[in-house]
């Protein structure tokens, strides 16, 4: 098993420490993204079309909350939380305080609020991550709090 | 405002009830949208490549968890929570008990779990609503438990 991903090192579950910080890529989403999106996953006239955005609630555009969720998962798989065996989360809360917009550069800046090694199964444990997804004004568009099983490196590197 | 949407009646704040219960149609998902999904925004090899899928956690090929929750807010929307106003989350928990698989026919089962009028704005509520995602087995692959910004029909019709 590769032990790197885009030059940055892996982590197992031992190099994990509560407090542990994150900083993602960018991500620039346009209109024709959002659109795109909202047609296949989410038709709603707030994520469709401009016109009839403005009278909504969000007084113009915006992504779909499962489209800054699924630009949230794509930066964090890019280089923003290089977990060894990969990203695969138990569950999540998630809130969106502010609607994506046309135009937003989205990053994310994630910490680890808690680590556990699971009972049931030794070989792994459960780490807390809280994700933020920022936009170019520092504005929080989503906040993602989620479990995700990541393996112990001795387990992993021994045979069982 | 148009208080149809397919042919359903459009729920206000009014309308709903603790306990009240709502079915969606179904989506049957395959492995091309699944692999689709996951190039865009999830690109691990247990959502890209079913040989790569036989020796990870999940022992072949699972759609992104991300996927199932846009999937999942597609029959929310299409008539499985016909709400009017349209569905706008504020924020949910979210878990992931069963992977997604390709054949798999998705479908929802919907219930309101609480129900508040909004302190800060008169002419809303907030609607508390569980939602599970069940597959043709009727194994939950999903429940998102989410807040929802639900107008009041007195508010909506009579002028501010």
């Amino acid at each position: 098993m590769s032990n790197q991903l885009h030059g940055k090192e892996l982590l197992y579950f031992e190099d994990l420490q509560v407090g542990q910080r994150f900083v993602s890529g960018t991500h620039l989403i346009d209109e024709s993204q959002i659109k795109e999106f909202a047609t296949q996953f989410d038709p709603q006239p707030f994520h469709l079309d401009a016109e009839a955005a403005k009278n909504s609630l969000f007084k113009g555009l915006v992504a779909s909350g499962w489209h800054t969720a699924a630009i949230s998962m794509r930066l964090l798989v890019g280089r923003g939380l290089p977990i060894a065996g990969g990203l695969i989360g138990m569950g999540a809360e998630i809130a969106w305080p502010n609607p994506t917009r046309p135009s937003d550069e989205l990053h994310i800046e994630s910490e680890i609020l808690d680590l556990k090694l699971s009972q049931s199964r030794p070989g792994r444990g459960i780490a807390t991550v809280r994700s933020e997804t920022r936009n170019q004004r520092g504005e929080v568009v989503q906040v993602l709090t989620a479990k995700l099983v990541v393996p112990n490196k001795v387990a992993t590197s021994e045979p069982e």
